[in-house]
């Protein structure tokens, strides 16, 4: 796949993240109005709420873009949203005879504030990284092996959509219980040990019913698109709850996303296959077409007052053991309704190098060995003040399909008089 | 606290569980007509979203009952509930002035139908039944032994609002993948060890901000209601799956709850404190008042054909360790944001004797001492066919505080061309 060339010249830049081939979605507003849909080319955001109250953009019988969520439009199915890509091909092209009416409806990116493209419906967050899985064995229990059913499920937990923030939110840091080792019992206070986990969100976009499980090609026809996600995370306070019913506080402090989502069409060219099995899966989890997508992956840190962040990681999603289609119907085996707006997070992606670890906990072996940041700080978990951004492409001929930053500032613990 | 007598006299009736003291709140529809919200009283049901739109019941500026569903009044805060509350008190007691326009928005409950009286936002279910912790020690480690956080913490997961059903909805068998511990690799089938749990549901009614910890009181106030609630479990699945991140598709196959929502207005005569504590807890879950509610439960199974129900356990909610209040303060003591509409499962709650178990898990000890029904039928586990119902009461003075029956019946496994 080539770039499809735009009358939006910056979008013809082959490392601009938001060619006509990208056409990302995302609810945004300028100064003094309200947040609306919006479809980000080269440095612009195209305002489509405005181009279908136009008559510019007809989708069906009924308005699919006004209000601030891509909801509506991703419950309407695959057909509406080959229709919408394919109509604003059209507008957008270059030689397109609508340019003077589309270019009303464009705002300059850098003066628009961007908020959560979708409403959340619910979150879940699989484990789906084998060198991931690897490290975290090695690091909490001194060995690699996999738990015993890990080749076998795409194993997940059910996540906290209220804790879904987009991109630029600040996150506190959290407080909670935890326990050393040698104490009687537990303290109250703010994790010692904050981290990130790099990962990929998967969304749904139509349902499947209760009671209905699914195949992996309905789970991948489901999927509407992509975004980045940190799943932050309070490791000493994950490690006093967590048994025996798995993380709860220790993950629901904040979950960021980035602010466009990037359309399965937009990923399509991107397709790769999971990795060799190593041990053959159950038949209703294999796959027809490749699952995963080649999208180089970073993560960046950033002390307050540095000029320039640090890379810390960079990856692969390609890395992961199970695709977002395996893990939506591993989902639904059992007859769990999934919904338009349901995210799904991939697990912590990580490559085999340790410059490809996805979460400071592998980076800094829990601790034991600090990394450098170029600022000659060293780290080993997250300090107030500083900012982490996951960063995403996917690299086609003489065109990038970016996501946009997933950045999130950490804040000191709040202040509070009812607790502790 | 005394019965407060109405007109309909019905209501009156020590036994019936819908008093005057009570007022619970449902969504129901008649043959024909689409579902609303509904308050039971005696054998009738009253029409509110009628009542409202006909002036009889003003709320605010803008409807509140306008909707299938009761989130809207929820959200409006213990203001506006404690004046639904006096305005139904004043058209529905002895001698009310209003008796005959109020007397034309009645339905008998025997031809309602009854929906989910709430869109659920997220659900939780957490694991605070001492005894049943204890008796699943016993059973899966062989030892009664608590988890080293149980007495710090009310532990509980993240579970699956998508799956949340109204009583009456039939649950299929679900599929999952099992292993038998002598098996090489595992399989995909039906469980073969379908159960309940036995717990209540607490609503959450007004939210708490993102990044905002709360005290038990903020907490207390924030309950709007509750419900009985039955945790269909698949032990088997859950068995395989859950180590190490949890519970995942044992738990997404269906969480079935009572049709009638019952306030915590109506419960507050009932209050009751939570047993004293075996180790103190941190000050941030420590209650100014009695957080648990004195509500006598029970559970019946029924066999396809069975002429009547057996009782199989009869217990009290108060025999749980940890209050909803202090669940919900733990649920947002690292900032997680609640949410209207977000409904917390107490965990199983179990006796100390084995007539008090709320699960067939406690009561066949894992399947090792199969039970005998009244029939003279014999269970494990659910057979297909099976109807299982919980039932709940609080008893006043010449009064009686009911939930309405939480049942589900067990069907087949559906057959499914594209699994296995």
């Amino acid at each position: 796949m080539t770039l499809i060339r735009s009358w939006v010249e910056t979008a013809n830049d082959p490392d601009c993240p938001f060619p006509l081939n990208n056409l990302p979605y995302g609810v945004f507003s300028t100064a003094g109005t309200k947040p609306r849909c919006g479809v980000a080319i080269g440095d612009q955001v195209l305002d489509v709420t405005a181009l279908e109250r136009a008559g510019l953009l007809h989708l069906g019988d009924t308005p699919l873009l006004d209000r601030a969520a891509w909801n509506p439009l991703m419950a309407a199915g695959p057909v509406v949203w080959n229709r919408l890509r394919t109509i604003l091909f059209g507008h957008l092209a270059e030689g397109a005879g609508t340019r003077d009416q589309i270019e009303a409806h464009l705002h300059p990116l850098s003066a628009a504030t961007l908020h959560l493209p979708f409403n959340v419906t619910e979150y879940t967050d699989f484990y789906a990284g084998r060198q991931h899985a690897e490290n975290m064995g090695s690091i909490m229990r001194g060995s690699p092996d996999l738990p015993a059913n890990w080749l076998h499920i795409p194993i997940g937990y059910n996540g906290r959509a209220s804790s879904v923030v987009v991109s630029g939110t600040p996150i506190h840091r959290p407080l909670g219980q935890t326990k050393s080792p040698d104490a009687d019992a537990p303290t109250l206070g703010p994790t010692k040990r904050l981290d990130i986990e790099l990962e990929m969100g998967a969304i749904v976009g139509t349902s499947s019913p209760f009671g209905a499980p699914i195949t992996t090609e309905t789970a991948d026809a489901m999927i509407f698109g992509y975004v980045l996600l940190n799943d932050w995370s309070a490791r000493d306070i994950q490690g006093w709850e967590y048994q025996p019913l798995g993380p709860f506080q220790g993950k629901a402090f904040g979950t960021s996303i980035s602010p466009w989502i990037v359309t399965a069409a937009a990923l399509e060219p991107f397709r790769t296959s999971v990795p060799e099995r190593v041990k053959p899966l159950l038949p209703y989890l294999t796959e027809s077409k490749p699952g995963l997508y080649d999208i180089s992956l970073q993560v960046l840190m950033q002390p307050e007052g540095a000029k320039t962040a640090t890379v810390v990681s960079e990856t692969n999603y390609s890395r992961m053991y199970y695709s977002a289609a395996q893990q939506l119907t591993h989902h639904a085996l059992g007859g769990c309704g999934m919904r338009t707006g349901d995210l799904l997070g991939s697990g912590t992606i990580s490559g085999p190098n340790k410059s490809e670890y996805g979460s400071l906990m592998e980076m800094s072996w829990a601790g034991r060995e600090p990394f450098t940041l170029d600022t000659g700080e060293t780290r080993s978990f997250i300090e107030d003040g500083d900012t982490l951004t996951l960063r995403g492409a996917a690299k086609g001929s003489g065109y990038t399909i970016g996501f946009g930053d997933c950045t999130g500032k950490i804040l000191p613990a709040k202040r509070n008089p009812f607790v502790g």
